[in-house]
């Protein structure tokens, strides 16, 4: 199918419905629990990590595991940097060992590409989040945990809200709905955290909830990390949570079964409330129980494997 | 059997035996090395340790191991408190990924049940030591260790020695020991390390050796935490293994085919002279290869596997 | 076959062809990539690391996982000497764990053999790397590198470059390569970084590239440390390899069909050019590649299996 799993910027509607419908085997009969199989004994998957993140890690190793392939953990030093030959010195040596697929993740856009680039004939590079580029791994889970519940894609109504500017989950999310048929995407946030050319993706922008969120199927929250708070980007945790938090009242402006994500880790009374969070609208925890099929469907994909 | 495991308190003299006969089922015919067994295959267990101890995990990593199961030690920071909900966060996160069991270990006392409080249904829960409270399974490969040679608890001497009052081991051995019908146990220390109601427990306090050693037939020294000396609670380490360290002449007066058990790791010279700690009557070691056994046969258990 | 690894110093003619032979069936028909194999499944293997290398145990962690067998890491801090107590302590703790084979990397030399000396009947050890003393697993796989190559150790001319005085590999190297049969041994190095005794070991000492590298058919460089530019040993990195970097140049010198090694990681521009180590006769990556089929081999041996 492809070699390198990198983005979602670059597939085609097959390819992603092959990946969805791939996960979608990975749940046993009981469609709830994920189960373990053969696929890829024998197989050495190294999580190659320069940006320390346990939860994303650990999502890969798991599903790894539940691949029954071997799984090795080599964090490295922000000091190695895409640019460096150290960086293609330590990659060299890991892919002499014999490994079949590297799972990156780097504070730098564009790493996850430059490495695959680099590795040798037969090696698989899957992009676990750079920088503010992409998290095409966290997308697929997403469009999966919608596609489970609403079934199609093509007459949805989506809104993300939040941290548009620095996130790369939103930018691979957007990318993966528009391929997958839904056109009325919209983004929610303050102007400082809007791009400036945020239309260029072919969706609509607001700066308040009110208007946003008006009538949407779908409420993707994003996670506000702490440092903008530091800059002049936002006033305080408070202020944003006041005009931009995901309230029952401002969930109650979505379609009456509006299903409420988040990529996790929550910021509770930050970008969205415990009521919401916790409500029976809520599928952030289904969306964790889902990476782990999805990531096992896009591992078993590249390494040639039939599930 | 039970859905989880932690304390001794709780426990009926049947769920007490039924773990040591699984245990025993778990040596190999030599009676002396542990087999690998398949009862865990596909089962996920998870290492989470707000506390760390290289040791304890390593023992339940290598249970979880050696029945065959998936194992991911995840270290959580000490920050994250059990009663903040960054913890539940944490845990719910986790077991959405399809997780089978969590081995915890926690600085607070009742950090365990908190979290078994919890779970998802069809989680499992092993305390792996909170706070001052209980360390179970530390007390079961005691138990384990002392069927082995003594056979039989009920007509048994048993003298526990040390930190009393901060030993989460002493208490989970104390419930242990009781249900499975040790009537003589005593306990050994200074009056600063005597808890002032340890009676309650159902056991003899003494504050010297020589009294309390009286014809013992088990010997059970605790680990003396450096950290008693710096406080008041202790005048040097010199003094104490003068008082209260266990030396071949102190050893003499318990009986003549008396064991010697600690928890490990010794504090040479300080609760346990060298000569007792490696000679003939000490089963530190044993106590170790025990561990193992002892752990596969409570994970087996909960997980409802038979061996 | 031998209960420990500690040296190629002691090893025969035949023990040292065994593990190349062994090495060699650990690849696939296609003699490129290394095949899994269930050699050692049930065992387990305890990479105990007093000196932090993640390149060194990520290659032994792999080779272990490629027999089948259950790995454990454990880092232990440099503070435990190999003459206290606590060393032992953690030793018979670890073994007491049912474990089959420790591997074994400390500062100090000895540190191996003094623990292969200690442990209990049945366990082997494996030295990943003692102080200045030896590297045993890094000379065999260079001999078998040598051996893919040059079939013949008898007749080869084989010059190892640089900081002879501090290197555990060239030590193993030399022993290895006489009692493989290569009789024109040569070390190339500044007369600060040659040890004052170094023809005792039966090999020809060179002060100058020029001389040294005269049609010779392996060129081993050796890594610099950074820290040797520190004492008065080294005036600068530059200068250093104005003197003794392999370039194109002075690879010329050498036999036409010369091949060059290093046991990573690389200087760039320090011991080696980029254009040499880059180069077709340069066979670092190679080297990486054997060294977990050759680990494989010493692994398996030690363990009475057979491949």
């Amino acid at each position: 199918m492809m070699q390198h799993f990198l983005t979602t910027e670059s597939l085609s509607l097959d390819q992603l419905t092959t990946i969805l419908d791939t996960a979608e085997s990975f749940y046993k009969v009981d469609g709830r629990h994920v189960k373990k199989v053969p696929l890829l004994r024998g197989k050495t998957i190294v999580n190659l990590f320069f940006e320390a993140s346990t939860r994303t890690r650990t999502t890969f190793e798991l599903a790894a595991k539940r691949l029954s392939a071997d799984v090795l953990n080599i964090n490295v030093s922000a000091s190695a940097t895409i640019k460096g030959e150290s960086l293609l010195d330590t990659l060299r040596n890991i892919e002499a060992m014999d490994v079949d697929m590297f799972i990156i993740r780097h504070q730098d856009s564009g790493a996850a590409e430059f490495i695959s680039q680099h590795v040798a004939p037969g090696i698989s590079v899957i992009n676990a989040g750079d920088g503010r580029h992409a998290h095409p791994t966290q997308a697929m889970l997403d469009m999966f945990t919608i596609r489970r519940i609403k079934k199609d894609f093509t007459h949805l109504k989506v809104a993300i809200v939040g941290d548009l500017a620095h996130s790369r989950v939103a930018r691979s999310q957007i990318h993966a709905l528009r391929t997958l048929g839904t056109e009325d995407i919209r983004v929610i946030a303050p102007k400082t955290l809007l791009p400036s050319n945020v239309e260029t993706l072919g969706v609509q922008a607001f700066q308040n909830m009110e208007d946003g969120l008006n009538n949407v199927d779908i409420i993707i929250m994003l996670r506000l990390q702490k440092e903008r708070m530091q800059g002049a980007l936002l006033p305080s945790e408070h202020e944003y949570f006041n005009l931009f938090g995901l309230t029952p009242e401002r969930l109650s402006l979505a379609a009456d079964d509006a299903t409420v994500m988040h990529p996790g880790p929550i910021n509770r009374g930050v970008e969205i409330s415990s009521e919401v969070a916790d409500g029976n609208q809520s599928v952030i925890l289904e969306q964790v129980s889902n990476g782990i099929a999805v990531r096992m469907a896009i591992m078993s994909l590249l390494a040639g494997g039939q599930s």
